[in-house]
């Protein structure tokens, strides 16, 4: 592209890339919920109906740690996009591969759900997490380096959004590791991301407009 | 941010949310249809065909009904995003949440006509509704709080906005009670909602650019 | 809304609807596959493999009708939506009720494509298409009202989009009346859409830039 | 549309059109995941719950290759419509079907991955992959036709453009023509795109811009 066309039109490109990453986080983020199989009460009493509900337990927990994990992804994808000046070749596979591992959330929702608290798709379900964290902080240091960021960028807001993406890795690998001494309950060690984040950003301010 | 950046920039990080959003009603409000079953039908006569539609009807009026629904939140988030003058971390989490509750609907809906006039089932969709409503209005109440929204806003429109979301909540609230009364017809209760929005808006002008 | 905001921000809210509209139509043409039956085979030779695909032939006749189908009613959304002004609180129902009845048509195409050339599911099929048809006008008659229009549209413009939805609306009626006749080649008679068209626009000439 | 209607807002209707296509891209890609089946494992032990995985290979196989081959497609579609200067008619239809071959991939994927290595399913794919690339290059010689492209592009990058579009076709006919000689193998041929594109810009050089 010539400069002056490239000048002309710098972030439309980048619109699109955004646009279009969006579409796949909110879709993968709204399957989730057709997953969950629908009762069809034969008998009609209260007593059924509570035990149907009971039963798709599982299924409503994968579908809400499902959606605070993709929405989650989907914020620090926004935050770093805001820092881009202008597209660049290079964040079409890290973000499409990225985006390959969002999209694989739903199979990996239910796959656990429907075997809740066994090893291998407990298993199954944090490495496609970890995998999701490496690929988006892969990202998200694509999208903040030199060549593609703001020239007036905060260099804070730069450091906190890569530690950030680091602290997700840190937490999903002790979930990983949580699972080899019990499924069942290791990803409840989801709850030490912010506690990595906060190590990571002892003694520093945060950013107000950063969620 | 900094500053500089923050002023260049400035609505860009909105449009991004409110795209997200608008994604997810618009697949969560399209997604309703695939849970109505497709009738195969053996015999071809016209009796089946037509028995076969009515054994559906269940399905159409829950189909319709959260067609409505979920177009209505998304007339008020609409509404209320129009007022905001930049983006906020704020915001983020309110809408992530309201969001789950709109991806919920098409499983609550499933749910409801695969056992039409139920109580349980019932009582699902209702207090779907009632939280959507809730964490709808969260999400208002934020967007036109004033640390966020326009300096120009009307404050006769933030007024108005604020007491339709009041009013959808007491409108779902009396659905809720009603259930316990009469599942079967509780939802003909949501037509109190306009009652409760002219009762709270008594001698106050509608700016005319609001649906 | 206060005359000073609403010149600062005229089109946005017009942009969110026109956006909301287009995921809708989207999710709707690519949920139109899904229906499509995944043959599994048994014996895994070509006679039976073609066999599969053979019995398909309704389904792939029904996913490619509802595709261009959709696609030209999007057209003809985008068309008038091009001349648009501002956004104008009357849009919003009358293309919220249009989008529902393109929501519909994964269900109808599939309903007929399961139980193809029989009367009830073709007249179903034929009878959401006028709908939709009946409610895209509805839509594009007020999208080219003097109150929302823009100053400078040309007449003709807006005489030939209105003229295309009135023969949109007599080709599918001739639709439905074929169907009484023979529902199995009923759909024959959309072709008659471009005839009407051509009728309703003899002795004028079409802008350029419309599609 | 008058020359002054149509100066002033240029570029929104080929906004909508990019958004649409964009809509329909991530829409299909992110629907492959949901032909995957969920196992529900009986026993609950590992052996099971490994085998359960293995038998999905295929669907995953699948899942990975036409995330690729979309995603793919999705770049060069975002390549092409950057360089265009402001919408036309003759773009509707060409991309309209084009994104029908796209809309049609999570059926052509869930087929050959439900019966892998067989030669119809295999064919059927790969023919659905020659009938994209055929009319994703019509869509890419309309976008950078002279009457649509901005005066500034750089001649460079549309001869690039296009025949990148050349080498997918000729790398999927490669595809084809190896189904007949091994259907299960025939998607290596694949990495034959790559080797065409090279021969066709044998001694030019690449702009940095494109990804």
């Amino acid at each position: 592209m010539s400069t002056a066309a490239k000048s002309k039109s710098t972030d439309h490109p980048l619109e699109r890339l955004v646009f279009f990453s969006d579409a796949v986080f909110a879709i993968a983020i709204t399957l989730l919920v057709i997953e969950i199989e629908i009762p069809h009460l034969q008998r009609g009493d209260q007593a059924e109906a509570l035990k149907a509900l009971l039963h798709l337990a599982p299924s409503f927990f994968g579908f809400v740690l499902s959606f605070l994990v993709v929405g989650r992804f989907w914020i620090g994808h926004h935050n770093a996009f805001t820092l881009i000046d202008h597209y660049d070749g290079r964040l079409a596979w890290p973000n499409l591969l990225m985006l390959m591992s969002i999209a694989l959330m739903p199979f990996a929702t239910a796959f656990m759900s429907a075997n809740l608290g066994q090893f291998i798709p407990t298993l199954f379900y944090n490495l496609t997490l970890l995998f999701t964290a490496l690929l988006s902080r892969w990202v998200i240091v694509t999208a903040t380096s030199p060549a593609l960021i703001r020239k007036d960028a905060d260099p804070e807001t730069i450091r906190l959004l890569r530690s950030r993406g680091l602290g997700v890795i840190l937490g999903v690998m002790t979930t990983v590791a949580f699972t080899f001494a019990n499924a069942q309950f290791s990803q409840i060690a989801l709850i030490t991301i912010p506690l990595w984040q906060r190590l990571l950003n002892k003694g520093k301010v945060q950013p107000a407009s950063i969620a």
